[in-house]
């Protein structure tokens, strides 16, 4: 019998889903679910409503509470965190290669490792190098897999994933999607959603 | 020694504090944190970030997203839910009504009712004749209290916890605040607000 699956839906530049992907794969392994991780481009979701930057820039007092919410979840789990400049990030090398990957083995560590590259460390996430420094971890190949990342199918591949976004109606990130289409949005909410996995599990075996 | 306290800023029309509002006594008196409530105008700071309604109508897939994680919110904790309609519901009257009786023993027990009538049994909130039957159950001078609560004093009082919020930075509802000015924001944030009081208390003691 197949494992119940959990849709990641991420941008590399949300704030809240930098502890979610570090927490993600353990909590999901211990309930025996599985985690297909999937960026898509926040940004573009955005700005069909009319945002063309991150709502916390846009409304400074949702900012300034996103900030110190952020470290204080971050210290909880004892995550380190700096505050990424700029913010966001420019988040489409690191999806596209993200994208490229996820067939591999080690894509969601990947993902998690952006994350920190970000988050952790304050690095450059839409600076090729850094992206290949990550891969570098994975694979012999960096070089060829950054490539294969800017290829016509690849950029629609993402393309394609963000649409299925906007159509799931999701506005924000991190959001967890269940089998069933139940949409959970936030850090806070992996919990619940994970949880909801095996009921929809139970609905489908019945 | 005096209790810990955690101030939940809520509005009557917000429907994340309807959930919050029937939880957060019995969660406080087991944590034996003394809690106020606080309603404020909402509405007003939306309106100060160029929105003339709840961010949940302006943004429909947000608002989607919300109406149905309200519901299974719900659902876990054995609430009955209707939609208010309209929605958002006018607060002024059930917000004045709560300043006016807020030094009673029973004024969190008023809100919480306000918020069953609302959001379990679809009635109209902005009709005084609503709120006189919610006091009828707490006190012999219903009527005498809806004329103090439209009094000048405490339409003042109002908009001057109105603007309190705005300076704590508050941006939407429910909100805790501790005693060392730390902001939780939403339904899900209520057990943090409450362990940090102690944190809180813990300092203030030392």
């Amino acid at each position: 019998m197949s494992l119940p699956q959990l849709d990641f839906w991420f941008d590399f530049g949300s704030t809240y889903s930098y502890p979610a992907s570090q927490r993600i794969q353990a909590l999901a392994a211990e309930q025996h679910v599985y985690v297909r991780f999937r960026p898509f481009m926040l940004g573009a979701i955005f700005k069909a409503q009319g945002w063309n930057t991150s709502p916390f820039n846009l409304y400074p007092a949702k900012g300034a509470y996103m900030w110190r919410d952020l470290q204080r979840v971050c210290d909880e789990l004892g995550l380190a965190l700096v505050r990424p400049d700029p913010f966001p990030q420019n988040s489409l090398i690191a999806a596209r290669v993200a994208v490229a990957v996820s067939e591999e083995s080690w894509a969601g560590d990947y993902c998690a490792q952006v994350f920190r590259e970000e988050f952790a460390h304050g690095r450059q996430i839409a600076d090729p190098a850094v992206i290949r420094s990550v891969l570098d971890h994975f694979s012999s190949d960096a070089d060829g897999i950054l490539e294969r990342a800017q290829s016509p199918e690849i950029k629609e591949q993402l393309r394609s994933e963000t649409e299925m976004a906007a159509k799931l109606g999701l506005f924000g990130a991190p959001s967890f999607v269940t089998e069933d289409f139940e949409v959970f949005w936030g850090n806070d909410r992996l919990e619940s959603a994970l949880a909801w996995t095996h009921r929809a599990e139970k609905i489908r075996t019945r």
